[in-house]
């Protein structure tokens, strides 16, 4: 199966509210495919590639308020930029499966439309930086923003920023998500992502084999 | 005398080579603005406000191929839009008169017209993140490629990677310059920065007088 492109290889983001499991449901389907014989490379934004991460640790760093919304969307487009660069199409070009834990979509729902900057900017620096080299699949895990919350609450971590913003503020991450898979309905694959995490990996697993035949 | 956009400070930007002399005129344009008793800010890019630094500091890091065109753009922008919001508006609204060492027309000049990234794209960050808010004068001093280099290469430094590109390259920048100048004659003046320093002054004084009646 070849990515919508030319390239050799496939490209694959989850996103979706904190607590989603998007980590467990990443690890399944790389296992998934790898069982297949293919190249698995796992990777996760903001960050994924040794400068994106310098640049995740700069915006991490310091108070809340410490960036603009602006200032904070060039920063991780930035970041995108060099991960898109030096990981993702790398990896393309020689045939692997590329599953990348968040993508351009959550700084359309995050900054874009649920946050300060609104999605006229955001569409402006995706262009710019991404243009054609979108996932050739999303897979957008949603669940109800308490059920998330709860999940979320259980782990603990330090980068806790972008999760301490309050319910309202997840409620419309959640509903940009949602938005963004109804534009885009060929990319990106809404997945239920409550209940038993094997019931959602099948739901993730199924979902993949309509729509790249991919396993 | 007002800005050009309603605010009651005034903007003014130096841009030109390395060798060419800002730093020089730069302090001898503030003492005569404050002779007049206005407040003066001085600045400079890349940098100008704490977060700012701490992106420059980032991208000058490392090897000199560590970031690509697009991510180096990105990271400037990011670093003009933390300056711009947290510092020169600010004094802007205050009533200062704030004069940038090197602004907007270095990356259009550098990154966009002589280097790798193209007009376009250094264009559409521009629009996304300046706006309208550019200065109201920008000085450009301009000198014989040899010439600045001759002056640059007297002075010691650290941060030498913009300026390690050799003559072929800063002749474009230097012809980028003048190409940005012509498209902007409102707001651009191009200043002859060959001879005697205190007849540069005098040269950037007298234009000053002319265009902002601000001495």
């Amino acid at each position: 199966m070849s990515g919508k492109k030319g390239k050799s290889g496939v490209f694959i983001s989850f996103e979706g509210g904190d607590g989603a499991g998007k980590s467990t449901q990443i690890k399944r389907l790389a296992d998934a495919v790898r069982a297949t014989g293919r190249e698995v490379v796992l990777t996760r934004e903001p960050g994924g590639s040794d400068g994106a991460e310098a640049i995740r640790k700069l915006l991490l760093e310091g108070a809340a308020d410490r960036w603009s919304p602006m200032t904070e969307a060039l920063m991780m487009y930035a970041a995108r930029a060099d991960h898109l660069e030096r990981v993702i199409l790398p990896a393309l070009e020689r045939g692997a499966v590329v599953i990348s834990d968040r993508f351009s979509d959550s700084t359309m729902a995050y900054q874009g439309l649920a946050g300060a900057l609104g999605e006229k900017r955001v569409g402006a620096l995706q262009d710019l930086v991404v243009g054609s080299n979108d996932p050739d699949l999303t897979i957008i895990l949603d669940l109800p923003v308490k059920d998330g919350l709860a999940r979320a609450g259980a782990r603990s971590g330090n980068e806790q920023r972008f999760e301490s913003k309050g319910t309202a503020f997840q409620e419309n991450v959640r509903n940009a998500f949602l938005e963004i898979a109804k534009r885009n309905p060929e990319r990106c694959a809404v997945i239920d992502a409550t209940g038993d995490m094997d019931m959602v990996t099948a739901r993730v697993l199924s979902e993949v084999k309509a729509r790249l035949s991919l396993l």
